[in-house]
């Protein structure tokens, strides 16, 4: 029904997360109506992040140069270091802006179900990493989930005897949510962690 | 924060309508997971699909062809037109598929009070080819708005006495929409529109 090329932009917005055919449709039609301009910065900027980002060397994370600006920052606080399951919590953490330490992406989270073990979430390089610098402590960052757990508690029991404080992110009632919305796993958590008010 | 590539993409993204920071985010990490293969389809996509895509000489459709499929088509009925405020429209009603007439876009609606003339849409072209085509009806279908009967109105009074039968789509209630939640302009219209059960 549509011309071949405009068929191929709607399949193109539909590999998006969260796109489906109108949703796709309406993109199309929209970018049509843009100036050439401007889809020439879409269309350049595709090409353009998909050569020039790569992994950073040290910490897994995304960059466009060998070793990114946060492991290559002096001002940095060497002796902690954050684990996280993707290059994006990385940015997440970021714009908090309380955290100063280093980074360590993994890629992704042990699941014995789904057949991934320690060896495909790349362990190997973390333990590599914390075995030459000096840490004082790992806060583990990961998705509160059966996976994350058991990547952590991994984590934990690979690192024991290194005298390193081993951490990990607290879990809860998010600020603001009502409890009634909060699942009992949530609840359960938020009580068995509860911490004195002072 | 990002790396200068991967801003661009999504400030690209930030350009579609609906999606905002971290919609965009979102698309662009995603993006970046992909193959070559994919990244490469998706940004030709969006070059050829600006290079290739114009107006139909005719009707003013979405095409890749000097004329569309649709005027181009014999088999249609040359004795309906039916004026939508869109290219997309076009398409929208193709899917229905009961129609069976041709189409002319006007480019937009009739808006005084933004400065919007029966000049800026294009009536012209659309009278001119009224009175090179001899139509039986025309079919107005337009956004039910007061820019929509303003237009509508418009068209039906400059065509007159040509002795064309102009009508216009039916407003009421959408099918399978509980009354409860429509406003009373469309309430209104649906009771003056009634039509006797047969």
């Amino acid at each position: 029904m549509y011309p071949e090329s405009l068929k191929n932009l709607i399949e193109s917005f539909k590999l998006l997360p969260g796109v489906g055919e109108k949703t796709a449709e309406r993109m199309a039609f929209f970018l049509l109506n843009e100036d050439q301009e401007k889809t020439d910065f879409f269309a350049n900027s595709i090409t353009s992040a998909k050569e020039k980002i790569r992994k950073c060397s040290v910490c897994n994370g995304i960059t466009d140069k060998e070793v990114c600006d946060i492991c290559s920052n002096s001002l940095r606080n060497k002796k902690v270091l954050c684990v996280v399951e993707d290059p994006k919590s990385i940015f997440l953490f970021e714009r908090v802006g309380s955290y100063n330490g280093e980074y360590h992406v993994i890629d992704g989270l042990i699941s014995p179900l789904d057949g991934i073990d320690p060896d495909d979430i790349g362990i190997d390089k973390l333990v590599k990493r914390i075995q030459k610098e000096k840490y004082d402590e790992i806060i583990i960052a990961v998705k509160p989930s059966i996976e994350g757990e058991t990547t952590a508690l991994y984590i934990k029991k690979i690192i024991e005897g290194m005298n390193i404080k081993v951490t990990r992110i607290a879990s809860g009632i998010p600020i603001g949510t009502d409890i009634e919305y909060i699942d009992s796993m949530t609840l359960e958590r938020a009580l068995s962690d509860r911490k004195e008010i002072e």
